[in-house]
């Protein structure tokens, strides 16, 4: 069997990636069908005369991102969440969480905009005390490209001209915006003109514009359980009722989104905050089948999906949106570091006039000289090295992180660790409630937090969600990282043994 | 003729504001026509049962709002300017030829949200083929102090260490709180602790922090009548009933003041945007004690009083502000750049908290160089230095200005000349409309500005306003002043002499 493979040594894309990405459109586009064959590796490799290790990597990639499988004895074929030519039409099922669990935020007085809003923790304050703070969503301070960074500050200020005396565009510089829908497309399967890239000074700004954008006093909020702190209160500070779906090893719930229309959904499928699991390529169409049948825009904050450990990042949601229902949200936070304060969003085309108009109005837009010098980095292909430079780097701590909770507390069962700067981990039985755990570490000089403190909220029942501790672990060393393990599972030994490990071995001789 | 108004005296709206409101609600769904006369303020007297006096007050509401106009001889009748759809009216902008887009999500009532915002002006798009452009707030670009302000940014790089890879205080940075409250005490009379002090990306940021904070939809917010666009639309998309008090050559006309309880009040006090007219000590006065009274927030935008020709910087409105009713904006857009992005506020303490959460909430606050490097620049006294350089220049340009406009048009009735980096004049009679003016300058290549175009609005009679040109001279050189000018002067000669000029001497012999 052959497949009409045509390869060009020539264009930019690898050869390994346009196995993937015409093998994708074929089967997106219905030439294949769920059940169909694949050729074999071998055979492929004959036909396109690419190595066999190149076709096994772009199958690795289709099977991890869930369109073909592979089964011993049969081959590999074209699995059953593959999609079709078009989204499957979404199961309809009833919204079944309780009316408890939903929020509302806008009833009686009106009184929301000027009480105080919740806002999400941002910084940990009592750092300073600790020998290693697995706090989430730090990046590396030392491996920020300080002297290329300041080179091209440098090289951009000796020319500034005006640009620090005119206003610039609010939707942010033009050679920024191109830099970005140039690297979104090979990166993430994202295409994208560059007026439909917007620069926000880091997410939190973009939640704020989309939110203004997309969300009246009482219009449905879909926001995954758990979710990030951040985003959930921006969206109920401008009086939306949130929907929370769950979120299990597959990610997002589909089967549980809300039969509303019109609805904003905030989710973050390559590694969802704080879970770290990754939304399943059949969910993902149901995802966008939803939106499409209930008008609503799905935003895909994509954070920190430019560090994967495990075969090749997935195609971002905005990549499989023919809809035009996804707006794609990118940070140079988590890649870069948060003092920059630069991050983008991606526009379906109806909304980018509005999106600009907003934009303006809220803050005239970014700063010139940090973007002009982003731009001039990705341009240059620095910003490509850096994140494969860093990408190893995290690489490397999250491989120390596993092995010294596996050195410390045996087999663990851990989330999200395929990617990204941190993990979740389930606490075993017999371990005290996360947020004892993150107390007594906190008392031993170690920072690990159970969710709320990590700047999630869930919205479940508490003792569900307080089995999880959060760690990040893109900010230590590996040393750090082992003796902050260390430090943990000492503080914890003192705690565990007399009152839980021995209570729950008793309890279970007494079951015997 | 009898309109349908009927009036509660148990309701808690007072009766002149009960008729103003009935009037206002039947011209905006149309039950009124432009046009249409209103009933005399005795008819309406001896219908109502209300005294004459109010009536005459409700009418000079509606006369002051643009709702309804008068004329002798004729009375008073809905004008040409009256909105028909929503207030205020103005120009909804071009987004409705996506009407179909544009997503339905809640009632159509509750509508504003989700509608597309009024946006400013905010830079000249045809200033490129411009012999002379007196674009409004431009500051000069060969004046940035590029020069020390490369020389802060590399120092500060040198030894940025984790400034730029961790999340920073939200409400800006230390020392550069610590340098703005050691200005403000010497420079504007405003003393205030480092903690009041807020770092915003700019006014435009800070309106909306401040909106948020002090805004519901339907709460009081008294505009000056002109405005600067960009924060009468932030009040508006906020949902504020706006409250226009015109403004004279005293500045803000506080008698005019509207009788409501917790109102915030926008104004510039120091150099009225656009007339430029100072606030006298008389009304400022005034002004803080209206707001004691009715338990309002001032904001107090204090854009480019670095710039004062005349005498000595006023003391600003927050330096007489005893019982905390005032909250100082400041920005570094005019005095350094707009390409920076960088403002404060100043706030009552009792405001610290809610705006700390807000900035958290809305962007987590600004980047960290142009900070560091803006702190350094204050407490080095360079800062100081430019902004004595800068007036001087700023006060020369200002000179070549007006002995231009003197050479050309003789004697001119100018407002705001005495600082600041534009002025008003009121065009004299004969001349055709600031609009028509305007037209025609740029057909020459050169840019004036009616009110509107300079990112102001009036709320008052069109023909009134339309008597205004603003002119920027901050960003030209003398010889380009004189040369602008002097293209205006044959510009409008062409046009005068036929039509206008001899038309009004004509008219004039006639009249003798």
């Amino acid at each position: 069997m052959q497949l009409p493979i045509v390869l060009d040594g020539s264009e930019k894309a690898t050869l390994q990636n346009q196995i993937f990405d015409q093998i994708r459109s074929m089967i997106i586009r219905g030439q294949l069908k769920i059940g169909d064959p694949l050729p074999a590796t071998r055979e492929l490799s004959s036909q396109t005369g690419v190595s066999r290790n190149t076709a096994v990597l772009a199958y690795e990639r289709l099977i991890a991102e869930g369109y073909v499988q592979t089964r011993p004895y049969v081959g590999t074929y074209v699995a059953a969440t593959a999609p079709h030519t078009k989204y499957p039409s979404a199961v309809r099922c009833d919204f079944d969480s309780s009316e408890a669990d939903r929020r509302s935020i806008v009833d009686e007085s009106n009184d929301d905009h000027a009480a105080p809003p919740r806002i999400h923790s941002l910084v940990n304050r009592r750092r300073r005390r600790l020998i290693a703070d697995f706090w989430v969503g730090r990046s590396d301070p030392n491996s920020f490209p300080l002297k290329a960074w300041s080179q091209l500050i440098w090289n951009r200020l000796k020319t500034a001209g005006a640009a620090l005396t005119e206003y610039n565009d609010p939707a942010g510089l033009p050679e920024l915006r191109q830099a970005i829908a140039d690297h979104l497309g090979p990166a993430r399967g994202v295409i994208a003109e560059p007026d439909q890239v917007v620069i926000v000074g880091g997410c939190q700004d973009g939640f704020n514009l989309l939110a203004r954008l997309l969300v009246r006093p009482g219009s449905p909020a879909v926001v995954e359980s758990p979710c990030y702190q951040g985003a959930a209160y921006v969206l109920e500070s401008f009086g939306a009722q949130l929907y929370p779906v769950p979120v299990d090893h597959e990610g997002l719930d589909v089967a549980k989104l809300p039969q509303v229309e019109g609805a904003v959904a905030y989710v973050t499928p390559s590694h969802q905050y704080p879970t770290g699991v990754t939304l399943s390529l059949r969910r993902r169409i149901a995802l966008l089948s939803w939106a499409t049948e209930h008008g609503a825009y799905v935003v895909e904050d994509d954070y920190d999906s430019d560090f994967r450990f495990v075969g090749s990042p997935f195609t971002a949601l905005k990549g499989l949106d023919r809809g035009e229902r996804v707006i794609y949200m990118g940070t140079f936070s988590k890649c870069m570091g948060p003092g920059l304060r630069l991050g983008y969003v991606v526009l379906p085309r109806r909304l980018v006039d509005g999106a600009n108009r907003l934009k303006t109005l809220m803050n005239n837009g970014q700063g010139w000289l940090e973007q002009a010098a982003m731009a001039d980095f990705m341009a240059s292909g620095g910003f490509g090295r850096h994140l494969r430079r860093i990408r190893q780097l995290y690489h490397s701590r999250r491989d120390a992180l596993l092995a010294a909770m596996e050195k410390h507390f045996g087999a663990c069962e851990v989330l999200g660790d395929q990617g990204g700067m941190h993990l979740a981990w389930r606490l075993p039985e017999g371990f005290p409630k996360a947020s004892d755990v993150e107390a007594r570490a906190l008392d031993a000089g170690v920072g690990v937090y159970a969710l709320a403190a990590g700047a999630a909220i869930h919205f479940g029942p508490d003792d569900e969600s307080d089995r999880f501790l959060v760690l990040g672990f893109a900010a230590l060393t590996e040393r750090e990282i082992e003796a902050g393990v260390a430090r943990l599972a000492s503080a914890l030994q003192g705690d565990r043994r007399p009152r839980d490990i021995t209570a729950a071995m008793r309890s279970k001789q007494e079951a015997l």
